[in-house]
């Protein structure tokens, strides 16, 4: 599907040059074993350590330009790097090196009947694209876990971090370099420009594939514009049920949870659908609650009711609201007469990330378990359990919200593909 | 992704109308057990065989026309449909009830630390797209292999094939319908033109996955062109490789068969490199046995020197033979200086689908396999038997060359996604 291959290597421009030079370094990846992939990420975790100072001067810069630029302090501390955050990467990246290798599992195995040995082995994808923003740590994340699982990685941070990016990245070559495998196996895709992007995005055949981290403006990007295989992560327009036969006081504490633990990442709820018959005791209770959090209902007719009832502020629902991913102390409330309805809202606005259902009633369980198509479903628990250390993954590349090849919490198997090997002794059909 | 979730159903187009359609009834065939849809798959054979009048009638207006715009005969044999083809079209159904239904498998699961039950289910993939030249039997395969995973299909055969592909559809909807199934599980792409694609392609969020089956320019098309995920299928460049330590007779044998068995299909081969050490015993004696199975040699200066000596015609190879997918009694051919050469040669030049080793010595096909990045590689055995009912998997919607979410023969499992299912009793963090 490329031209690639028959265009000399000094006339490509420096993205598909990286691209290429990621391809050759791939091939390398691909046979080691465990041991020597281990050892580079030992020598990573340890030069992360050594050159700290190194990585916190080049962040600085990037600190700088951003005060300058008058970015919020929020997104300022999310680029920002200390000591003891690059000790957290380190170490992060020792707890790779104890997770088993995907690459060499036999996912499937048979004797065929005409004597023919089939294996179907786990192996690498080959070049993993990284498009990213603010945080500097998915450098290193990234970058560890396609090493572990045999990939090539090209990253593409935003262009505010490109500094401590371009720090990171030699520190992680070097390391890996003095591993003794090919520092092209890591690269951060040159230029700030946006053009870097749109040729990353071009460069199928070179590219396996592209995973996209961050906004949905990002991901809605990076899927309308790629021909490289892509894979969307992390958006959650999440949802809790509360069904007629939950356990209100439960119900509440998982609402709470989902909702207020942590607003801003992907798996806290957006939106709380409540069964009619149980509204009128559970929204009084959930209201004081949510309220205590300080969380904002945006409700339906029912909970502005309520609202006025208990003496709390609730914000009218628009259509907007059941599609909204806040990330804030914000929630859309609705009430709906029945589990299928709330099923059918659900159908109508999820992005397929977790949906939960509170009940205590096994067949609104498996109805909801089976109608809801999502990368998660939830009976009895909070959403913000969907996550790779959580699910026992041990680390996660993101939380795929499509349904090809890799679908919820992605960990190291989900960097993988497979290869049939078939082994005769001069067999013909 | 798409904003048809709140666009009035009336002002969709036809294709979208279509889609929102299908996804309906995804969500209806999603829970279904397997019973219910083996008995719509049983409804079908026994339709097509009851209807088999009405669906040769509608073939004989595509044959006409097709007679019309002077198709030539292979083409028009391709097309056309007979009671005998009919009669194996239903009789392939009825073998796709005898398979397991992949939906609702368990692929993972475990009890976490904190007592929540992790499941990781199968589950379809929703609405599958099928974009397909020539044969009108792919339409009753595809809609088969869809239905028993769970699948809604949208189905868009060439426009040559559209009176035919009417009828069948018409023959397979009232059967589903007839088994108490939605008939909008299974639907003909509506309208002939080149727009009914495009906007197929582009219906991201609406359809979960399109398969293009065809030539290299149709799959190409469809990668460039579409937002909606794709699984290529079918190119094959298919290369045999000769080691220093093969069985030479057997490598003979191997190579016939791979070439000339049935030169029209993606599993067979379309080089043959052969190690320089080697060369002189095995090239005179390819070039007979591959003469006499009517093949022509595209080969470099080693095998016109040597047909030069046999007495065989060698055509020179030029760069293009490298890269081509004949399809035909043709096979291009060189000689390398190694094992590495070889897998250099295939890296740069293969399409992914299958690479054959034929050598003696475990090194070699331990390296071989390892190098070498293909969907199949094969041991000491023919490329042909890269094929899902070969495999064993009973049936195939196609073989995918590319390395995410399938690779390889793809069977019913790889017709589906995954959902994790996460039950707990009250569970936050």
């Amino acid at each position: 599907m490329t031209s690639v291959t028959t265009t000399p290597f000094d006339d490509l421009s420096p993205v598909l040059q990286a691209a290429y030079r990621a391809r050759a370094a791939a091939a390398e990846l691909a046979p080691l074993p465990r041991a020597a992939k281990d050892d580079a990420l030992l020598a990573i975790a340890d030069a992360l350590e050594v050159r700290t100072r190194e990585i916190i001067e080049a962040n600085a810069a990037d600190i700088a330009r951003a005060r300058e630029a008058g970015t919020s302090d929020t997104v300022i501390d999310r680029l920002t790097l200390t000591p003891e955050r690059i000790r957290v990467i380190a170490s992060d990246v020792r707890d790779i090196v104890a997770l088993p290798d995907p690459v060499g599992e036999v996912v499937r195995g048979s004797t065929l009947p005409n004597g023919l040995e089939l294996r179907q082995l786990r192996v690498p994808l080959g070049v993993v694209g990284i498009i990213y923003e603010g945080r500097p740590n998915v450098t290193v994340d990234a970058a560890a876990l396609c090493l572990k699982s045999g990939n090539a990685v090209l990253l593409r941070g935003s262009s505010s971090a490109y500094t401590s990016n371009t720090a990171l990245v030699r520190v992680l070559r070097d390391a890996v370099h003095g591993a003794g495998l090919p520092a092209d196996a890591i690269q951060l895709v040159p230029g700030e420009s946006r053009e870097s992007v749109t040729e990353l995005m071009r460069a199928r055949g070179m590219v396996d594939v592209l995973i996209p981290r961050g906004g949905a403006g990002l991901i809605k990007t990076v899927v309308e514009q790629s021909t490289v295989p892509v894979i969307e992560t992390g958006t959650g327009n999440c949802h809790v049920y509360v069904d007629e036969r939950a356990d209100l006081d439960l119900a509440v504490d998982i609402l709470v949870n989902a909702k207020a633990q942590r607003p801003s990442v992907c798996n806290a709820a957006e939106t709380v659908l409540v069964h009619r018959e149980v509204a009128d005791e559970f929204l009084p209770k959930a209201l004081a609650a949510l309220r205590d959090a300080g969380v904002t209902v945006h409700g339906d007719e029912a909970w502005l009711k309520a609202g006025a009832a208990a003496g709390v502020e609730v914000v009218p629902a628009t259509p907007e609201d059941w599609e909204t991913e806040y990330l804030s102390y914000d929630i859309a409330a609705a009430v709906v007469d029945s589990l299928d309805a709330a099923v059918g809202h659900i159908r109508l606005w999820s992005s397929g990330h977790t949906e939960a259902i509170l009940t205590t009633d096994t067949r609104a369980a498996r109805r909801f378990v089976a109608m809801v198509d999502a990368a998660a479903v939830m009976v009895n628990a909070s959403t913000r359990f969907t996550d790779g250390s959580e699910f026992g993954f041990g680390a996660e590349i993101g939380i795929s919200t499509q349904k090809l090849h890799a679908r919820g919490p992605m960990g190291l198997p989900e960097l993988t593909s497979t290869k049939y090997v078939v082994t005769g002794d001069g067999h013909i059909r």
